[in-house]
């Protein structure tokens, strides 16, 4: 089945398209579907209902659908415009419009660009993962504990975090995988719990309260999360509950690990104190997945995103370029610089 | 609403008894339904559905039902005997049954001992929640974040920790309430935001994740959980999820207060290592509330009911007759007996 793990996927005339076919997160784990979106409207409808999310991964389904506007409507801008409007937060989906649209008028190169960035993202996964299991691998097959998802289906590559922990399982190096099951979009229990199960990763699913009790009993020898953004001095915006991993990984003397890649980092935000955090429909934490009542309707619920935490609590961050260490001021910057240099472009 | 707010409810003949009336925990917060048990039978099956449980409302409900055994069938042993049966673990549960019994074969003095332990019960919250409230009142009204349910729906009388939050509340010295969700059963979502929102109580869920978020933010003046046994050390096994927040109280120099009878203190075990953790069914993690499918089939899910927080993590721990610091091993003690010399019985 691993062959058929994927976020985003390009369907050329002869094999039916053109199309971006995706499997449909929202179905997930129940139901393994793929949905073929023909046009960019029915992509950009998929993107908006979060058939696919996933920074890296929807910076991919763009691409392509600015292709399918050249192909199907001709008009790739108008494309890009309905694309980029749906997820208006989301900074990977606007790069890769305006990429694929800077090829040029031309659908074969835009094609060709498309399939580059596509490219990319799975490159600077596989490094991440390389780097990552490197970090780890020395001495018995680990254990590790993870948050959310940051796998295939999030990333479109192998993933950032989920990249470190399907390399060391490539490799025989992995000896179990707790997933967090990441309340309230349970983005672990649904998607990362899929992922290692179609592969054939051993693994887990637990309550995100019950991080203290395997980590108490001896159980994780690392824990490693991916990023949302990660501010110039190390301190790491992630999904919720990434915080308090972190604190408990200090407590319980595990390393604590950041995977993302460098595209992550902005130097123009100076500490953790400037990243403002969303705050989502409580509904999301009522109402399970939008079907089930958990809360009555009367009591509030709070609800952020995600949460900031601070770089003293993070043992490393590994990108494609390296693993960067604290200070991270200074790492941060060493790692940013080399992948300038090595791209040949200005430093 | 407030007044109709209960787990257990005996209803005499001139009620329209007689019957064991319980408010359905089963369909909170969803339906608000009553549930008349006329029979012990009835109310056997009740109680193996958890439509009323926690081991206080589970005494006081299984104590009327030998007084429904008695009058309906005329057989007060063999009802015992049935809702015993039910929650073969549930100390409370026999307990209760036998003290009904021991009132003698007389079905009036039967009944004057359950409304006894129903009062007694009663009782035992109110000082807790005084106690309790008296060690936080002191300064600014307190917004405390508390896990699971420990309120009326589990206790019968206002709660252990809830108690303390509901007399807080009472006396103008509660801000807010913070109510962890308590994956994977809801606890939290369910029954403690019910019981704050039938009472007024100003208070918000957040999922569990979202605990050190609320608590890094400054928004938390105080933890306050209740126990399922604690330890002659002071180690206290409680909720999944319990351990995690005294980590975190402890890190972020926020008080953590534990609320409970003394008959949960059991001099027997010697520290928490002693304690066996219930593993119970992987589908409550990965099947919600029964319902809905939250994570592959394919995917084991660890469950562990509770975990054991180690009693330095603990600021203080809140009885009916007193509250215990440390170091717990003298503590603990003095208030036992204590408690066995106010009740006028050997030391």
């Amino acid at each position: 089945m691993e062959k058929d793990l994927f976020a985003v996927r390009w369907m050329d005339p002869r094999a039916g398209g053109p199309a971006v076919r995706l499997l449909d997160q929202t179905l997930l784990p129940e139901r393994v579907e793929t949905l073929d979106c023909r046009d960019a409207r029915m992509l950009a409808e998929a993107i908006s209902c979060l058939r696919v999310r996933g920074a890296p991964a929807l910076g991919v389904a763009a691409a392509y659908g600015v292709v399918l506007g050249a192909l199907v409507d001709g008009d790739a801008p108008g494309a890009a415009q309905l694309l980029i409007a749906q997820r208006p937060t989301a900074v990977n989906l606007r790069w890769a419009c305006e990429r694929v649209l800077r090829a040029g008028d031309h659908a074969p190169r835009m094609l060709a660009e498309a399939r580059r960035i596509d490219r990319e993202n799975a490159a600077a996964c596989e490094a991440i993962g390389r780097r990552g299991a490197a970090l780890l691998q020395p001495g018995a097959p680990s254990r590790v504990l993870t948050h959310c998802n940051t796998g295939m289906l999030a990333c479109q590559g192998i993933g950032t975090a989920f990249g470190v922990v399907r390399t060391l399982f490539q490799r025989g190096a992995l000896a179990h995988l707790w997933v967090d099951e990441t309340r309230p979009l349970l983005q672990g229990a649904r998607l990362t719990a899929f992922e290692a199960a179609t592969l054939g990763i051993p693994h887990a699913v637990i309550p995100d309260g019950a991080a203290a009790s395997v980590l108490g009993a001896g159980e994780v020898d690392a824990i490693l999360v991916g990023a949302d953004r990660i501010a110039a001095n190390g301190d790491t915006a992630n999904k919720v509950g990434t915080w308090g991993l972190a604190i408990l990984a200090a407590h319980f003397g595990v390393p604590f690990y950041v995977a993302a890649p460098v595209s992550t980092i902005d130097f123009a935000t100076a500490s953790g104190a400037a990243i403002e955090i969303e705050l989502r429909d409580p509904d999301e934490v009522r109402i399970l997945l939008g079907r089930t009542r958990l809360a009555p309707a009367a009591s509030p619920a709070h609800n952020p995103a995600f949460d900031v935490t601070p770089a003293e609590l993070i043992t490393a961050i590994v990108t494609e370029h390296g693993v960067a260490r604290a200070p991270y001021g200074d790492s941060l910057r060493r790692l940013c610089r080399l992948s300038v240099s090595e791209r040949g472009e200005p430093g």
